[in-house]
């Protein structure tokens, strides 16, 4: 059986309430009872429990960590970096999965079941009624990769990904394509979108480039490969900014099955510079973003938020930058 | 602010404790309260608060998903198939990384903290101190993937590593390979040891074969890369047993920067057939884990272990196939 408060006062030889006052953040206690009531609770293995002092505290240092992608290997890498940050502050992450969920509601209960102090949605894929949802229900929430927006209507930490749009275009018509094209992740993912107007708005005001734009139904190998498998039995444009790196992957994976070369006969940029494209025998030109920059801020807001719930919404916004490998031919 | 029990029992013209009965599994209500409470409950948007009921019940319905290797794809698979499957049966993963922890210690205080009803061990790297450490502070543990006992300490759902140890050298025999190696994951791996012990057992017992042996620092795909590039540089092989996936992709990767040509110059086999064994630039020959079977009996054995913590530890044992893609040579 754990060990019980009592059993450590006993053992400490002070009062039940000095134990629990040595426990609890911001109570007084003398140095020297806190330094008996320490060596007691250790030698008997004894831990506070979160979960009953959130009854007098308020919080139970949960935090709900949302996501619905779970073939994009990119989110291997963010969990990584949340679960150890969160857990260097004294937080734990309760993992919810929303991978088939479309009913805020649904999600909603699962954090309020839990009392959790505080949620993260990484994804830019859940549509952002969810966040709201959480922020109408008072759990302070901060959208990570999520949409920037001049007035947030919650936290929100990431790209600009109209910027990236035109960044990519402008990377393609640099380096002599002249067909290119957009192939983008579910269409109704506001990355997506944004991503897809940066990248028409330069093809179109640039001359003599034919541009066109396509979609994968989810950002995952699979639909990258079978979207890029129907686009090369079309009219094929030249190089392809595909949504994020593993819609790339899957869309090479198609090209070098087709026997075609990458980059002499199709290039291809994609999106996040994740693990996986710095892989030799990937060598992805990208477009990074700063994933554990953007992950210690959102963590660094949550916190902030949890301090002060009436905080008024904040969108962070890091910059991206091109990563050069293989998949596109040099600068001409 | 969460709408409280009491406002739920005023709303529906009922006792606070009727509510209460309602919500508390097996407690005994009349259908006709029920429906009352159930339908104010809904118009309030009220859940019952999971830790504070944890108090009667003592049950929190919080399970420790712990792992520590986060550079391993098939994790991502692994976390997707454990939250889906606990969430359907109204349980909670609070997920915690022991990427860089080595004391037992302190992942039991973690534990304890919350007072998770069990834990769910999904590693093959972590030491088995980790489970035993759980086991006896009495939290109730299944070992995922871990090694399999005629008499477990915890209860284990795995492989037998042995076996395929012995199934990837006579794979690689049966081809016609004379030179062959095995490339483990970390040599204190329960995994790495019993694959190389069911290899070697083969390889020593059959004429004419030479076989030779190393080990990455970890299963990932860099520790892969740079342990094959070490041994390219020396006498090498001409097939190899990788410990498993991502250790075979990095190998891959190493190979193709040296322009050998695989299976023609090296053959390679991994362990796992995870997601991106099968992607088309990979098509990975390897051996084939039941991985969805082994996270579904995890599950109905932390259930079981819930129910009954005096449960006798069980060990469930799943069997494995060659999977053959384009990494081996056919046949001879």
């Amino acid at each position: 059986m754990p060990v019980t408060l009592k059993e450590v006062a006993a053992k400490a030889g002070v009062s039940r309430s000095a134990v629990s006052r040595t426990f609890t953040e911001g109570a007084s206690v003398s140095l020297k009872t806190r330094k008996k009531v320490e060596k007691a609770a250790n030698e008997l293995g004894y831990s506070p429990n979160a979960l009953a002092s959130s009854l007098t505290t308020g919080r139970t240092k949960l935090i709900g960590l949302i996501s619905n992608n779970f073939h994009n290997p990119l989110f291997l890498e963010v969990f990584d970096l949340f679960t150890r940050s969160l857990q260097d502050r004294g937080l734990r992450p309760l993992l919810v999965n929303l991978s088939d969920e479309t009913d805020p509601g649904n999600s909603l209960r699962m954090l309020r079941q839990y009392s959790v102090d505080g949620a993260i949605v990484a994804s830019s894929t859940l549509s952002p009624e969810f966040s709201k949802a959480f922020r109408d229900a008072r759990i302070p929430v901060v959208h990570s990769f999520g949409r920037f927006a001049n007035a947030p209507y919650v936290h929100v930490v990431g790209i600009d990904n109209v910027e990236c749009g035109r960044m990519a275009a402008r990377s393609l018509i640099a380096r002599g394509y002249r067909r290119i094209a957009f192939m983008g992740g579910p269409r109704e993912a506001t990355s997506t979108i944004d991503r897809r107007t940066g990248f028409l708005e330069v093809a179109n005001a640039s001359d003599g480039i034919e541009v066109s734009e396509s979609y994968a139904t989810a950002y995952s190998f699979a639909a990258g490969r079978t979207e890029m498998q129907r686009l090369l039995k079309q009219d094929r444009a030249d190089a392809y900014f595909c949504g994020d790196d593993v819609l790339s992957i899957g869309a090479l994976s198609a090209i070098e099955s087709a026997n075609l070369r990458v980059p002499e006969d199709i290039g291809v940029i994609g999106l996040n510079d994740m693990e996986m494209a710095r892989w030799e025998n990937i060598n992805l030109t990208t477009i990074r973003q700063p994933i554990s920059q953007i992950i210690s801020s959102s963590i660094e807001l949550i916190v902030a938020a949890l301090d002060d719930p009436e905080r008024h919404p904040e969108a962070r916004l890091f910059a991206c930058e091109i990563v050069e490998r293989g998949t596109l031919r040099p600068t001409q």
